[in-house]
């Protein structure tokens, strides 16, 4: 069933369908296909909207004292409404800020510092550099050891088998940025609280396509980014969550004045502020995060399980045209076959996909590449169309031919 | 000389006066006079422009391929472009990216780990939260010891009396958050570097409203916000700069992907980017890079030496306003006398400070309020005009009386 008529159907049983015409629309003729929502979402069009307002309304007219005005509570509010909506976590324990590496350095400090005595980190060989680099960095400057998971889809056992009496922190990806395999948060938390050391998840691939439960897992760290599945825009700011029962304790080294309990009191020591407040550090990105509130708000009118539901049969039918089309033709699939186990992409995998991603890309199918041989096939269910990735699978077919 | 008749002629002379059109026009009726651009400086109305063309065209049509188009590149070209116009540094210096407080922390990390066998950070009392509270919490992770100046106004000779041969870095203010004093960059770094130390120069108050040289002092790091005098937007991404000399040991903690020399190579060690983008960390804030770069583009119209002659003449106009109009009630002046002296803002004491602010707030007279005692008026050199600051201190008059 590769039909244009089965993408049709499928198109038309969408109940997410008609968000796309909440999007910027794309008036580039030559794109066939946009499927790296999970490198980068699409805009809305009221975070257009509501950056202009914001420009001449509040920062315009309003000027300084929009700070008062509601500006100085936008890092929680949003972070609640996020944890509400997307992360199954309740207020007052997630905060947008930074940049996800920022995040991430902050929540391996406070981890680290939560757990004396132990001098090692876990981190899988496969995860995002930005989280291996940063495991490494903090662990250097405690004269920690890295413990390397060497597995290319992480399973609890593989966690189990470095983590020990010594283990700090593990820090692992949710979904993972190649594969799309989804850890299992819940589990592996558990494993490693068993352990005695703490969980730092970086939800960059989950947040917004799956539903995270964050709570119920009594997860203790988690950061992720918005401009992926949260459409928030090019490099808007990251969000981290610090489980309520850490916050008395939870410290990070980068103490500016929005963390501090009394930011205007110009004190002259530094006393963090009560709860997930203290995570922060300089002047929340205003601009940055009317993306992640236009994002966070779409998200909640179409639902994370609708999402996530079709974010499964968007992946199933583009296996299905893998296998009808591609796997003849040398590609193999990289993402698991198990709905269950697969986030929000399929790779594919070629010898030749660094030369066919750039020949596809140019070809208007944009997708994107990640080495050695994997072409990511992002599927963004408030946008992608079932049709849309029939038309680009027909091209890659084409084009790899 | 008080009268609206001089405050015309000002205007009137005024080779400025004509950037004001370029602003957000402010249509709040009740607002007098905003004197708080060294807070939030004003939006420019390219910059609304701006970031819906933005949103539209390159995130919305050009999609993800807009990093290779120009985004990847825009911390070191607005960058450098800041360094040109206004910090007086050559190209390959100056990055835009994260907040003031992230930039700070990375300095001073990078200062301290260049000065291994020295164990003391030189700051002043009187500096801003955020820079005292990071020279403590970096000072206390490499366990080295905090040496206070215990100045209002840093000199020369009370930098010499606390640096020596334990003496790691210097972190100071280059304009004064609450008197506006200038600080002698050039002469104190000749002075720190005497010693063998290393200078941290916080420019939030100087950049954009008076020509800084960090090449010519030999400065060695540098770090500011682009919110106030760069009319840059709420929260906008901050700059750090770092001498040349250092670049090739310079090394800073938050190690993530875009500070690594292959970003998009996926290594398994993290080795950094030659140059100032070692500096980097997450993924650059594109939106709120937009008013960075339209803000340093108006100066770069305007002229940094225009910008300072008007930034003088105004604080010559407050002063002469206050000696007329508020010392007789009771105020004082906290800001240097001599222009020379000071930067783009004048503070006057008042007994009942925090409460008038409140009131001059209330009647359209956006000021700030600095503890303990200070009322800062902000002078901005391409929206301010002579007779709004007229206004505003015949205000202040009314209602201290």
């Amino acid at each position: 069933m590769t039909t244009l008529e089965e993408a049709a159907r499928l198109d038309a049983e969408d109940e997410l369908a008609a968000f796309a015409d909440r999007f910027v629309p794309i008036t580039d003729p030559g794109v066939v296909a946009y499927l790296d929502g999970n490198s980068l979402g699409r805009p809305l069009l009221s975070t257009g909207q509501r950056l202009q307002e914001l420009v001449t309304h509040e920062w315009g007219a309003r000027l300084i004292r929009s700070w008062d005005e509601g500006w100085l509570e936008l890092p929680g509010r949003i972070g609640d409404e996020l944890g509400r909506v997307a992360l199954g976590a309740a207020p007052g324990q997630t905060i947008v800020a930074d940049s996800t590496s920022v995040c991430l350095y902050k929540t391996l400090r406070a981890a680290v510092a939560l757990r004396p005595g132990r001098d090692e980190l876990v981190i899988d060989t496969g995860n995002f550099p930005t989280d291996r680099f940063l495991a490494e960095s903090v662990a250097a400057e405690a004269g920690h050891t890295v413990r390397w998971i060497d597995a290319d889809d992480v399973r609890a056992e593989d966690v189990a088998a470095v983590t020990g009496p010594r283990t700090a922190a593990v820090v692992l990806s949710h979904v993972d940025y190649r594969s799309a395999a989804i850890a299992d948060l819940a589990g592996i938390t558990r494993l490693v609280h068993d352990r005695g050391a703490l969980t730092v998840w970086d939800l960059c691939h989950s947040a917004g396509s799956i539903p995270v439960e964050l709570d119920a897992a009594g997860a203790d760290f988690a950061v992720g980014c918005t401009y992926k599945f949260l459409n928030a825009g090019p490099g808007a700011p990251a969000f981290l969550y610090v489980n309520a029962r850490h916050h008395e304790e939870f410290a990070q080294p980068i103490t500016g004045w929005m963390g501090a309990a009394d930011t205007f009191g110009m004190a002259a020591r530094y006393v963090p502020a009560p709860g997930i407040r203290r995570a922060l550090s300089g002047t929340p990105p205003v601009l940055g995060m009317v993306g992640v509130q236009e994002g966070v708000a779409l998200l909640a009118e179409a639902g994370i399980e609708r999402v996530r539901a079709k974010a499964v049969a968007l992946g199933r039918w583009v296996l299905d045209l893998a296998d009808a089309w591609l796997v003849p033709l040398g590609f193999t699939v990289a993402s698991p076959r198990e709905d269950a186990r697969r986030g929000g992409h399929v790779t594919v995998r070629h010898p030749d996909a660094e030369r066919l991603s750039r020949v596809l890309i140019e070809h208007g199918v944009l997708i994107d590449f990640r080495r050695p041989d994997g072409i990511r096939i992002g599927l963004s269910p408030l946008t992608t169309g079932f049709t849309e990735v029939r038309a680009a699978m027909a091209r890659i077919r084409e084009l790899a031919a």
